[in-house]
């Protein structure tokens, strides 16, 4: 049967900030992105996080970001392929050691805002990330949302997940078709759903211009931090799972 | 042969800021406890220590402390023992990641500053944070110079480290004698390292009062953040190995 | 006519974290304490907040804390007097110039957390906030709610503002009952509309034990960040003014 | 009598690392640019440096930076205006109220590291740095290193105080020479003082190219963070004195 994984960033709370609705999101995810301290998580955070996750079978990754608490790690910092590849270390070794002592294995690793989009963006700073991931632990993941991230991933020999999204439209390039342009969101989930069975069923997906992109579809990126994204989670997985795909960990 | 380890602090620098000189300081000990990004350390301090001490086959301990850089990790902080379990595996966790991806094995872990102290006084810290190494790796030992933490240790079946101070005068009970006190302090090396050759050789230590105290000294603490550190350790190892004591990690 | 000020904690957000519904209890409070970056709060936070008192004309407060997001300065540290003096110079310093540069006075310090309890237990760490009070401005007053910090402040010439509480209730010796013990909360507002009357009109409060004791009320305290804050404050304002009494600035 | 400041960036140290030699310099300097908090700097350090300054009679500026101590706020980050007017704002209200409440006056602000490069490319980050010192107060100046800086200052009412550098040499352009060429730095103290006199007599420096480049230098910087900064500091002051040049706050 087609399949596909869900995930979702989680543990983005801090202190006694609450984000996101993680107990809820947790029922309809395969696999969970937690955050780990540096652009939002602390280990009271992440620890409870990881026990949920592990309580409810979700497989778990682990979500490193740029030093900024104030920003949630979404402003660009000038922080170069060594930097990267410590600061990658110090954060999944972390939450993998969190994970570990709960009885857990950590699945992959996904990185946050600013250092996602730095990454496909520079390829020092992707294999930095990479040689991080792999001199921990060759046996994770790492999930991918652009070309250099994958590049990066396999030249290592990880393994590299493709991530789509269900409510964002794309363009003729396969790339996401920008915020700050129109159409760049589908809203309705019906039609969010329908896009991702295509691109598991047909490895295809429509871009605005109405042309048929070849797509991988391993994970689908859903969101936690916004408002109706615990219905929206319930409804994709109940839609694709309606289509006969099956969700489960990539 | 008699034997004792010697370790020091090391890792303390942060960003621009320099502490210690942990690449001489590494020629004469034979355990680096490295911290771990809270009270001390970054990750690009980390990495680079932990290199340094590899290449030099210094056993490596992780050193977590407090949250609280100002404060280097030395003030007290009111928390409680489930918080202090989840940043012992936070920080511990980073450590040891690093070390295991550049090849390395984490052999021990010793608390630092105001966590240390408050671990001596509270059982119920002294039991999070051993349960926290536990649950991370029971091979690795605890570093313990208090029985509140030795207590700790042993009672999950970990091995603790018992630490003596070359530089230090004991009281009749074997506590040190607070640095409030007069006579709390050793200047003369020759006398601290027939000091410390009593400990190993004969398990007591003449106390201020002149008693003779039975003690246990596995691991030698010595300061880096001192001026003459570097001629303090070189001094006092060379004093240990004239005496036919061996210098090797614990 | 009768009068009483009406206070609460706001600006406590921090980068993408939300705390509180500022905006609506803005509308029913006349003093704003507003947090100044150690526990709470961020530059444009903080900017904001002024911005939106100033608007409706509410009065503004420093609301400085100990350096401490993760634990919302709710864990006591040991900080001695001198450090205290200068992070309260820090944080209501930076208020303040954020209130001026809008073309604002500020009004009124009041500490924060484990600041503030702290202060009530130790006199030296109260008398290092009211120093840094009066060494920026002899005009502000401090908002006080024991009797360490009210000596510290009157002694230094400066305006001690005694604060109340509507929704607890009180001990003997005027000291609110522990949230520990039973019966320390008002749930209802009709009951705690009328506690705060009769401490406004006859200067007592009825004491748990049935004890009337003389308490002064200069300013209420209401909480900002729990569940129905907004409609507790519209409703407790609203009782106030129907029993003729003016909610004002102290 | 031809006359010029010289100022120093001070108070970088923090907690309990230390970083450059403040006592000693403010001996040389007349100008003092203390950090803020967000790149170095902490309270403790700053109402140190502060008190430092009023005793020697050296006049005071803020000298705010972002904020990443891990980076000594030396790494760009993306910040826009808004939050570059906030975080001024604090910063430079922080310090004055420090300055203010130990019976002194700020003079200046210049922004540091990242801030100053920021500032000098995007118009709208410089205009926001200056907005900010205008509304907390007109009286104060802005150290300016650059063309966008100085025209964002005047255009506001302010004055900008033209900063040169001894120990760099110059472009056609008046810019300096970047470090990364070769010929950047003038090693030899009489040659850099030769400069220094030249600029401030005649308002010319000899570029690398040979050409006379018209310059306006009122205010010196040197750095107190290099090995043999004491010594530089004291060499160029004594050399400039010599040569009838006053040395004094702009």
């Amino acid at each position: 049967m087609p399949s596909i994984d869900i995930n979702c960033d989680m543990g983005e709370s801090f202190g006694s900030w609450v984000m996101g609705q993680d107990l809820e999101l947790l029922q309809y995810v395969s696999s969970a992105n937690i955050a780990c301290g540096f652009h939002a998580g602390d280990p009271n955070v992440m620890l409870n996080t990881v026990r949920a996750a592990l309580t409810l079978g979700v497989a778990i990754g682990a979500h490193p970001g740029l030093p900024d608490l104030q920003g949630f790690g979404r402003r660009a910092m000038a922080v170069d392929a060594r930097e990267v590849y410590a600061l990658t270390l110090y954060q999944v070794g972390a939450l993998d050691g969190m994970v570990r002592s709960q009885g857990g294995v950590l699945s992959h690793v996904k990185t946050h805002g600013a250092l996602y989009n730095m990454s496909a963006r520079d390829p020092s700073l992707a294999e930095a990330v990479a040689q991080a991931v792999r001199d921990l632990n060759p046996q994770w993941s790492i999930f991918v949302g652009n070309e250099t991230m994958a590049r990066a991933t396999t030249a290592l020999g990880l393994r590299a997940v493709r991530e789509v999204f269900a409510d964002r439209t794309y363009q003729d390039d396969a790339t996401l078709t920008p915020r700050s342009q129109p159409h760049a969101m589908i809203e309705d989930v019906g039609e969010a759903a329908a896009q991702v069975e295509r691109m598991v069923r047909e490895g295809v997906v429509r871009a605005l211009s109405g042309k048929e992109v070849p797509i991988v579809a391993e994970t689908l990126c859903i969101h936690g931090d916004q408002p109706g994204a615990v219905q929206f989670a319930r409804h994709i997985r109940a839609a694709l799972e309606a289509q006969g795909i099956v969700v489960a960990k990539a």
